[in-house]
């Protein structure tokens, strides 16, 4: 009997293998049951908090509908805009532009809602501006208001995309593969980095990575070398999709890469070695620009590979329009289990 | 049995005359129902997305209102405010200031959510400010991201203004005509013109003059030369109108146009002649000015009419103080009906 | 049997010290029911529109989350974001920036919601920056906005924070009160001013003092000369003190004040008498700076008081962080009572 009451959920690592597939085996079935007319208003009365410091759609959208179809509801804040600004540190004299300390935002949340989730990275930008970098890779993978949510919530935090992880997006993609596949153990998992204008964030891709990990899938991790992800959640990555008879592995090298693949999972991230110094990643990577876009060529080399992104995509530059309108692609099915994959994690941290 | 379940609501002319009016009676029926305390709770754990380009009071709170009293719940969505721009070209290799396509926006938002309403109006302005002029009238008349997400949706799309049509409106004052006169057709009903310190769209015009027309009315549209209504949307009104018995005439003349009327709908808009020249319209409207605003000495040439208006509306310059504190105003009813309008459509959408 | 059906919520002293007392009952009584799990969900299908013209967390939350969970629904404006600015004066020509007049925007929401709350205080300032003077106090205190709406308006208006009054605040500080003391008449309630970097509205402090003076407590407001409260609300508090066994006196002396105390409630607000004159403030009260901030020493000198603040607060500005971390912070609880206060006033105001 898995419970998973009163937990936090910031990355799918806090979880065992076991964990994470209930969680997906419950959304499959919540979406079976939403289409028999038996889904459950488990969580009638129940409140979330969605932090969204970053701008969202299918996260909020799935997020707010998860609740309301359960029978609760969900209150949106958009920090900073609708709200003043929080203090994460310890002992601070707080005389500057902070008003509120995560000490007190926590608990006090906790009291008036059932669960806190929360998205917050600094490196994602808005339009077609390049980040700022206001700390160095290692001080933001800290995560600090997150982890400072966890210490300090009374209810279960529910991470809706940090610096280092987007576990929902996780859940979502397990469960899409799980229904395509049927099994997925031993199948070949592609996730490719694209080019893209802006150095984008590495959660979504570390969380996509040890999605096809916790299914016991064959990974490859297909990148332009100095565009490796992060050396620790690869090596966390390896070893849960070795526990369950898969691996992961790493190359520059799309021929190898593409052949025989089942899935194909394209992502544009940022450098970690370049963090920074953005002018010099993009100069640096405009030859890379031709050569990454998944198209019709490089799937045919796939042993009848489907195509997923967690969107929102780029076309024609991370993906032609051949293949992100033809039936290969998944990416609006995935899309939809990120509503399932949030009911079922939202049940399951209210008990029920 | 009139059966509107799934339709796209982008336009009253995309239904029947007997069809708008079944929504009508719908809303009126509901509206008693919520009086007698027998209001349906029909669209339990059903959710709607909002998506509001333009701010906006009595149609959002209206929407959410009706969701959530028939047992829903809606979603309201800022792009570009809360969310990153859209991109609606069919091709583009997106590599500007665009993050999403409508090609996947609309059916993401369609596996989570039960309906789409949109607002999207290039030609509304803010504050004092004048419009920008981003595009000709004929391009923007086109209202090509609403009829994207019509093309590409799965679930119904509400048009809850565009630069063309404002069909909620529509309905509204339907249903306050109906209330007032009890059979509308063959009632004098007049659309003034007023001035305006903005060049305002002209999608409620449109909407509310087709409202007179499917009851069957004398509809006159009174305006200063040059700011004529587009003229296909007169062709369409005019044929409605004497399908049902009533009739489209235009004038510029006042004295003529309030000479027996029954209804005065006051609304201001810009000039399509002058569209993109905004200065040179300010210019040669302002001795408009004295001359259009309603007042008692023009609503005392009616036979009795009553005062209709959108809202909001600037006092002392669309209509008097006079006219609108007396008993003649029926602004404030006619803004209750967007509640009661929307709820009927959105319980119909759903076939409940 | 205390009825407070359709009554507007402006302040605690439109109420009699015995509704005011039924309210804070009511809240404890139903804070006991959530955790009995017979929460009554007896404001099905009933809407409240929140208007939110300054930020918000605990405002906002406990209110949404507080209709959610009697059944309701909140909908959430902010005004001047997602909608134009409204009008209040009588007779005024709307040809400027203002586009809506109260007298529309009042009954319109009237007949789409049950209840109106609103925060809009021209006081509070966001971020670091200090507040504009836009008006002199005598007239900002006069709120014209809230009373134009409960004029104006069709359903109860609740005043989720004005330049005058914080009623809520209020409300939840007397539960917290009522729960930690018992029977908290005579007991003695300090209420003192602390440095910080803003002049800070009154409305807040206003409201707490009249919390504890109606609960007969002995309540003294600890402040530098030159920082009194509004003259007019000292005396209001006083009378309702005295009615029932209290009183209300001040002084600026800190070794009198905490002397015996059982309640220290801190609070900044900025000066009446420099109202406009920002700057020269902050550099007569920066020597104050060191002087009045709430520490275990203090501390110390009450009889055993618990500590107050309505948050957020500047740690080790306002309060030591060792006061605030200790078991005599009753900051959080008194958080907690704002959803349980708002949900009593709420289920009152709809007759249930």
């Amino acid at each position: 009997m898995i419970d998973l009451q009163d937990r936090h959920f910031l990355s799918t690592l806090d979880f065992s293998v076991e964990e994470v597939r209930h969680l997906v085996r419950r959304a499959l079935d919540l979406k079976a049951r939403a289409r028999d007319g038996t889904f459950p208003r488990s969580l009638a009365g129940r409140v979330g908090a969605l932090l969204f410091f970053n701008p969202s759609v299918r996260t909020r959208v799935s997020c707010e509908s998860a609740m309301t179809r359960l029978g609760g509801s969900a209150i949106t804040i958009n920090p900073g805009k609708d709200t003043w600004n929080f203090e994460v540190g310890d002992g601070v004299v707080m005389d500057g532009s902070t008003q509120e300390h995560v000490r007190e935002l926590a608990p006090v949340l906790s009291r008036m809602c059932h669960f806190i989730g929360v998205r917050k990275s600094e490196l994602i930008t808005v339009g077609s501006a390049r980040a700022e970098a206001s700390a160095d890779y290692a001080e933001l993978a800290r995560d600090p208001f997150l982890h400072a949510l966890a210490e300090h919530g009374e209810v279960p935090i529910v991470n809706l995309e940090s610096n280092r992880f987007h576990p929902l997006q996780g859940l979502a993609d397990m469960a899409t593969m799980q229904e395509r596949l049927g099994e997925p153990a031993g199948r070949k998992y592609v996730l490719t980095w694209t080019w893209h204008p802006k150095s984008l964030p590495v959660a979504t891709p570390h969380s996509q990575m040890l999605a096809a990990a916790d299914l016991g899938m064959d990974v490859t991790v297909l990148r332009p070398k100095g565009w490796e992800l992060e050396p620790a959640v690869m090596v966390a990555a390896r070893e849960r999709a070795r526990s369950c008879g898969g691996d992961v592995t790493e190359t520059d090298d799309p021929s190898a890469a593409y052949e025989g693949a089942h899935v194909v999972c394209a992502k544009a991230w940022g450098s970690l070695d370049y963090y920074g110094r953005f002018e010099q990643e993009a100069e640096d990577k405009a030859p890379l620009r031709a050569e990454w876009t998944v198209d019709e060529a490089r799937m045919d080399r796939t042993d009848d590979a489907f195509f997923m992104h967690c969107l929102p995509v780029r076309r024609n530059i991370v993906v032609s329009d051949g293949v992100l309108d033809s039936s290969r692609s998944a990416v609006i099915d995935e899309a939809e289990n990120r509503l399932w994959t949030a009911a079922a994690l939202f049940a399951a941290l209210g008990g029920k």
